[in-house]
């Protein structure tokens, strides 16, 4: 199964492209533009030379027609950009990991999208595919750092239960990554809004914050 | 200061009461019923001689002239039960500790109260007391075990960052809880909401799970 991110030159598009690619996937790192995709993909080639086979850079359409596809656009961008490649996505399982959020003086916000979520508002948009909402509380920056494990737990929600099933079988192979199922996409709203709360954690006490679940055995945390 | 819990003979509110007395507080235990409540504290300070003496029992109203007042009602009733105390909570810090939460079929969904969270519309029935949101995702049965270390984070809401100190010092007293501002309280919606999503990992997992904020340094964390 190969991975394709839509938005894959951004700081998390990129950073779980490499991720994926160093877990032995292939990744199409796709951009609006894709010289910058194929520079961005060099780049990352040149400093991990083991990923230089597993990611390709190309145009968002390209990145759209993978097996599994990942919309890491800015959150106001994902329903324009993801209506464009519909036919693209169609009966595939297409990931969300868009936050609603504004600054508001000193502190982030969340924003209350239609639908209750961005994810069920893409859901919406692309009523062929299977909408997994993933990735919301994971730092980019922690994805970057290659060879350092996550140590953060993801909670993956999804309509469609063997997509999510899926979602989680892939982000569980990235080093320290714990995927958790927390239910049908109707979670989604609360998973986006506490990544404002943590953004307030970080102004807050000059953390990197992310969450880990506590009280389950870890046997049970893929 | 001494701390009086409404609703102080629910899961959560007595076992929040006998961590605070195992603490050092001397706490009102309140109810509807003040027999009740007698009830309790006496069952508990049988349980654990060290609480007998911190712990009272009474009713709503003696709760509610505390110091500090816990509203440990369910959510339902957590507006109608503090209009009637508003006199008596005015110039006060107010916790709420609420989730409107309904079960759907096999998973919980968190509903959207008026202004955003049930504390929001705590604070706008209370003008004149300073509300801050907290507890959420620290399970009754894990605060009811004492002797045991919590092992939990809570997160603090306020839009009175001093009464969301003094409620951060005195969650923190307890063993194992470690309080974190995460801001005005117009993040409490997405505290309540997660409450739903961990809800749902406990019925997936068979655990009972609550949340840690990780990659803060610990000497931040209070």
């Amino acid at each position: 199964m190969d991975v394709g991110i839509i938005g894959g030159t951004g700081p998390l598009g990129s950073a779980l492209g490499a991720r994926l690619a160093e877990a032995g996937r292939t990744v199409v790192l796709g951009s609006r533009n894709p010289e910058r995709a194929q520079e961005s993909a060099s780049r990352l080639g040149d400093r991990w030379p083991q990923l230089a086979d597993g990611l390709v850079g190309g145009g968002n359409e390209l990145a759209a027609r993978s097996d599994l596809v990942v919309v890491a656009v800015p959150w106001e961008s994902v329903v324009p950009v993801a209506a464009e490649f519909a036919e693209a996505l169609a009966a595939k399982t297409v990931v969300c990991v868009a936050n609603a959020l504004v600054r508001t003086g000193s502190e982030f916000a969340a924003l209350a999208p239609p639908r209750g979520s961005v994810a069920q508002l893409l859901q919406s948009t692309l009523p062929r595919s299977m909408v997994v909402a993933a990735l919301h509380h994971v730092p980019a920056r922690d994805l970057a750092e290659l060879g350092r494990p996550v140590h953060a737990d993801t909670m993956v929600a999804s309509d469609f239960q063997s997509s999510a099933g899926v979602v989680m079988e892939l982000l569980g192979s990235i080093d320290g990554l714990r995927a958790l199922y927390v239910g049908s996409l109707a979670a989604a709203g609360a998973l986006e809004a506490m990544t404002a709360v943590l953004l307030n954690v970080n102004l807050r006490y000059r953390a990197r914050s992310s969450l880990r679940v506590v009280g389950i055995r870890e046997d049970d945390g893929q």
